[in-house]
């Protein structure tokens, strides 16, 4: 058995940070990278690239609303057409960024808002997935497996793999508590990993309401931008590791190699 | 003999509109399309792009500082590894927005102070010519001959090409009359004509100083912002056909292809 | 009797425009000038104040979303609180501009998706009442007087006036129709100034399905960036001089002027 | 004898932050506030305002160009009209979120390229007076004592108090060396005390070459993102109240008033 360690990095705008992707880099294997939307900037995201090349991670684009000062995290209503097209140019960026440093991007995440009314809305879900696509079609589309983005993505012909965090926890709909909630965010590497065990172990995600959703879990994902996010990435490796599990990066052979 | 049309197009941005696309993509061979940092937008682009494909109209990327409300014509202080990494975002996210429509980015052109920080300083022209090889070493680099850019791009072992404008007139440096100056703009069409033939003629660009600066010429531009724009471009077609020339795009096969 | 005519102006945005400002200006009595957020800049804003101040023009703040690329028409969402201070912030910018120029800021307008809000949403319209307070509380808040606006500025002590639209049609709920709808807009001149007599006469809105909804009117508004703006004006001005009713500014002290 | 102890704060912009203005806050008097065009926006403002008001600091208006990705650091090329308009828009804006909250901005300080650029260019310093001028003609112009600033403001009326930098080194010319250079910056607060003390007693700057260029110093300031920068000031402060001289705040009554 075989997961990905991912996160969303690359998540600065000229000289403002989020996160510290040097400190989480050598611990995952995927990397989410903004493409200068809701945050990142050319600059910003060549750097990222090298840095997870550097680190053997492998990268997907995870475009976002165009909206720094929201963080993509306010939803922006715009027709289907304009989201696919919106996609697809944030991919091709960073696609034409990787290639200059001889990296391939594997997978696209879709980010904040993005992601949240694609869970739900089959017109932006399936946008989506014809931005992706358009861009290229052996792209892996990374999606929750309750969303209708898992759905988008195999109407389309997509490679669909499926993410569970391990520092936030799912609403009995499959969605992430919204952070408005006590419960939304899992801070304490130890029940962080213990949240991410019953996950693999189970396939499952474990609701607040006592539920188990079943979903197939290819990767396991983390916020960079929590102040516990190193201590937490660094826990729940451990203990995967411990219990056999392979760590692995998502790319488009279409089943996860083991690098580690 | 043959030559290309060429003109800068897609350079709204959101609500806005600049020049006529529309009446002028008829008459054009080529199209530089903006890449959303000193103009344009994905739905902006997907849109020059569907409208260029409809008139067999080959595209290049146009790409230009990040400056909306300066439209990229104030320079922005910049080291060269960034502008090359702003270069290759923008080429990219023209790529794949074009790839969705089954159509190619054949060639790109630095805009405004880019462009004219690019012709004088090697610095610059030389991370541009890595930006645009980073993105793609087959596409063909359009220059002014007697600039840094040709030199730079030659080192870098992509296709140089080179244009000349219609309706501007140029100083005895071979760079064009700043729009300060009052003969700067041609816009008579009768007139932007005679210069195009006397430059395709003697293969050199006229000076205001009465000389004329040696130069193979590949390409006509046209700004698509002037208001007399669309009449130019249709006089100086017909000149130029009449006088025996052929219409051609710029596309990637190392030699232009008469296409009309 | 008497009454404003109104329009949003200055909707430019660095080398771009948005409708034709000086053909409008000697037509109108009041201007809603774009603050910087959804359209606008600090020259664009500038230069518009000259020209209402050339024409007599009296001006008002017509803050929106910060949001060039969807011109403000797009909902975003933000908590109150913020709201508020992007209301402020944007009137202060205005008044210092005006100041420059020795001209008041007289009312303050919403733009497009704020508007919109606001009609409805008692939160935001009370957000934008403290808003206009905290920055100046002799300003006029211009609102439809069937929305929330209306109740909120009464409610901080705002003088509150109200507008209706010559170019547009109303639904039952007194709201604009939405753009998408084909009777959103009158475009004929004849049409709009019929519209516009019978709500001064009525002091009503009439609606597509054949109410009058009551409603005192202080401004009748015209959208500038439509085509047949300035044909519309110019014929609604003319009927509604020939009706015997005076064009007057909105002006703060609290009764509108009779200027003309 | 009296000083000011000033520092740039409000630098993030949206989610993001730059230095840590809660731990500063307490030591400094004055706050230098970005007004949302090189950093800041209305809720970042209106935040950092509250903060000033709580720990009784007085503040100013910290104008920049637009240009959030560059921090202001960019020189953007202007004609002086606009960059007169800059300044009036963003001390507009400043100015009624403070009034908002019961608060006078007392004061003007450019930043970044902007306070370069005018430091030698008498064009642009000048501009800046008129700006600040056209906004309200009683607020204080903080600048360098060398530089055409302090001529500008002197020319259009305005108060001019001088600052001096606690945590950088000055040149020959009386500017900041520049940040490439390794001896640009302090970063030992005992050190930076030490030539806080020397400025006071000498009332001039030390250079790097053996100097003491003779000024006025009336506020001396701290760069709020350096990590060291808390150490600093507190250190600077102690050493200062040791000394015997008061710490004030920048009023606008044209003598600095004494507060602690």
């Amino acid at each position: 058995m075989k997961i990905s360690l991912s996160a969303d990095v690359g998540e600065g705008f000229g000289p403002y940070r989020l996160g510290n992707d040097d400190a989480l880099m050598p611990y995952i294997s995927s990397a989410n990278i903004a493409c200068g939307m809701h945050a990142g900037d050319p600059t910003t995201m060549a750097r990222t690239i090298a840095l997870a090349k550097q680190h053997g991670v492998s990268i997907g684009a995870h475009p976002g609303f165009r909206d720094i000062q929201g963080f993509g995290r306010r939803h922006i209503a715009m027709p289907p057409q304009e989201i696919e097209w919106l996609v697809t140019y944030q991919i091709g960026a960073l696609q034409s960024l990787a290639a200059g440093q001889g990296v391939n991007v594997e997978f696209v995440k879709p980010h904040g808002a993005l992601n949240n009314i694609a869970h739900e809305d089959p017109d932006v879900a399936n946008a989506i997935a014809r931005g992706i696509r358009a861009a290229d079609d052996t792209l892996i589309f990374v999606a929750n497996c309750l969303s209708e983005m898992t759905r988008a993505g195999e109407n389309h012909g997509l490679q669909v793999i499926h993410e569970a965090y391990a520092d936030r926890r799912y609403a009995s709909n499959g969605r992430l508590l919204p952070r408005s909630d006590p419960l939304a965010v899992v801070r304490d590497p130890v029940q962080a990993a213990a949240q991410v065990l019953t996950m693999l172990e189970t396939q499952s995600l474990p609701t607040t309401d006592g539920n188990n959703l079943q979903t197939p879990i290819d990767t396991i994902c983390f916020h960079a931008d929590e102040p516990t996010a190193v201590d937490i990435v660094k826990h729940v490796r451990k203990k995967i590791l411990d219990s056999g599990v392979h760590i692995s990066e998502i790319v488009r052979n279409r089943q996860l190699s083991v690098v580690r």
